[in-house]
């Protein structure tokens, strides 16, 4: 595989498992108030635009971590509805 | 401009602003324990090495947009540690 592609596909693994720290801790403390709604939404569009983008420049890695990442965001975001006592 | 850039253009800039409204409500409400640690660590060293593959394959929008937000992600640790009570 192509070196930058292998670089690209680390990033995108590294980048989309950073929200999974934020799921589990959310998950366990049942506690989101601290966590804004707009981060996960705004996440979500720049990440669709993102993968939009992958698909121009033909980068697999940008597609697939985008997408990963945009998952993540919308569990974020059901979660925080879920939990959240305040807005 | 090459409307690809001009979409990367676009994308970056919704991603990154996307920490704003969290470092915004974190500034206002002095309170960040229930964002993991993990997340914004995570997060930027995964967009460390997208700022490397941006280089890599010259996007230009992919560099900005990650140096961008590896300065929001070290923000938002940085408020974390001074306003959290817990890890």
């Amino acid at each position: 595989m192509d070196n930058v592609v292998l670089l690209g596909m680390i990033a995108g693994a590294v980048t989309s498992l950073g929200f999974i720290p934020q799921l589990i801790r959310g998950y366990r403390t049942r506690e989101l108030d601290d966590v804004s709604y707009y981060m996960p939404i705004m996440l979500a569009v720049g990440m669709t635009l993102w993968l939009l983008y992958g698909v121009f420049v033909e980068g697999l890695p940008i597609i697939v971590a985008n997408a990963f990442g945009i998952g993540c965001c919308l569990v974020l975001l059901v979660m925080k509805k879920m939990y959240s006592h305040s807005s």
